[in-house]
């Protein structure tokens, strides 16, 4: 079964197994049910033993799975067992949060450097490098890196796509405010604050008739 | 045409149209048609017609939307021809970062007050007050907030959120690392940006396969 074959539904599902699995793990809990991972996640124990089915991890009938085994399996699944390297390009505000933000700032991620066009490395964490745009591409080849999280500003942000994607980077986490077009195999994640707040606001107002003509 | 009973995949499309007539404006375009906004949006000129007739914008056959116009329909849909007041609840790195970040920091939006259970307020952006969480409820009945952006740990999630819906919050963006129950009539989105990286990583790797008991 080829990586890039597992429906997207799929491979979504594998990092809310991982989570559940450490919390597992962290209260001492050896061997786990789908029913259990069920009432945990949310999907049915159908979903979930057809998800992990899918890629080879089959629990014991009538037992259930190792929580050790099983997340050691989904680790090397989603590709954790390696640390990966990733560049945050953009070191503004959010740029600089998510540096410092611990579901990037971890054991199985390596930030290798941020870019800016206007660097300023006293505002770094310790160990990070802050660099210019110009080193850009001489850092992913480098280092290899294939994981980028973009945040720059929307006019920005096409022009660093285009630079990522002809230097090496398959993975993008786009924070700008806008689409970016990338080529075939390339994976894109938009999450876009500013519609995802303007979709609040519209929640937010009590259930009225919206008139015609205002 | 009740605000609730749009479907929410219409609704979703009206900041991607807010922001392209935005662009348009900006650019001196005073009337535009469907085939235009379908360009710039991605969504099929029918798609566009028919979300916009849903709320009672109609263009002029032949012609097309005026621009200003229809922006002006839009700001009013959504809610953003009147200043929302928000909360931030947890000012750590990445609640810092959004309440200095323009897709929250803007005319349309009145960061109320952020909150945390140790405030810090001499980072606090100029006229931000940063209070402890007791004061919480007070706030949020006496300005009347409706909208609360989360940024605490997973752990401390599901007890912030009853509190905040206890005191009238009906729109959360929660950004904490968990699933967080509401009840119905209350709009949550979740950015997981654990799950996002993690899902990134999965698609960093080269197309290979995968080995069953490995």
């Amino acid at each position: 079964m080829s990586r890039r074959k597992a429906p997207k539904s799929v491979v979504k599902r594998l990092p809310v197994y991982l989570r559940i699995l450490d919390n597992l793990i962290r209260r001492d809990i050896e061997v786990v049910s789908s029913r259990v991972l069920s009432d945990e996640t949310g999907f049915t124990a159908e979903q979930i033993r057809k998800d992990l089915a899918y890629f080879g991890a089959f629990g014991t009938r009538g037992t259930g799975y190792n929580t050790h085994y099983l997340r050691d399996k989904l680790l090397r699944i989603i590709g954790l067992h390696r640390v990966t390297k990733i560049i945050v390009v953009g070191y503004g505000h959010l740029g600089k949060a998510l540096t410092r933000y611990n579901a990037v700032k971890n054991s199985y991620v390596d930030i290798v450097a941020a870019f800016d066009i206007n660097p300023v490395e006293e505002e770094a964490i310790e160990g990070l490098r802050v660099l210019e745009m110009q080193y850009l591409p001489e850092v992913i080849r480098e280092e290899e890196v294939k994981v980028a999280i973009l945040t720059v500003p929307a006019e920005a942000a096409q022009e660093v796509v285009d630079l990522l994607v002809e230097n090496g980077i398959t993975s993008i986490l786009n924070f700008a405010p806008t689409n970016i077009s990338v080529p075939e195999g390339v994976y894109v994640h938009n999450t876009d604050l500013t519609l995802e707040l303007q979709t609040l606001i519209y929640y937010s107002f009590e259930d009225e008739a919206l008139h015609y003509g205002e």
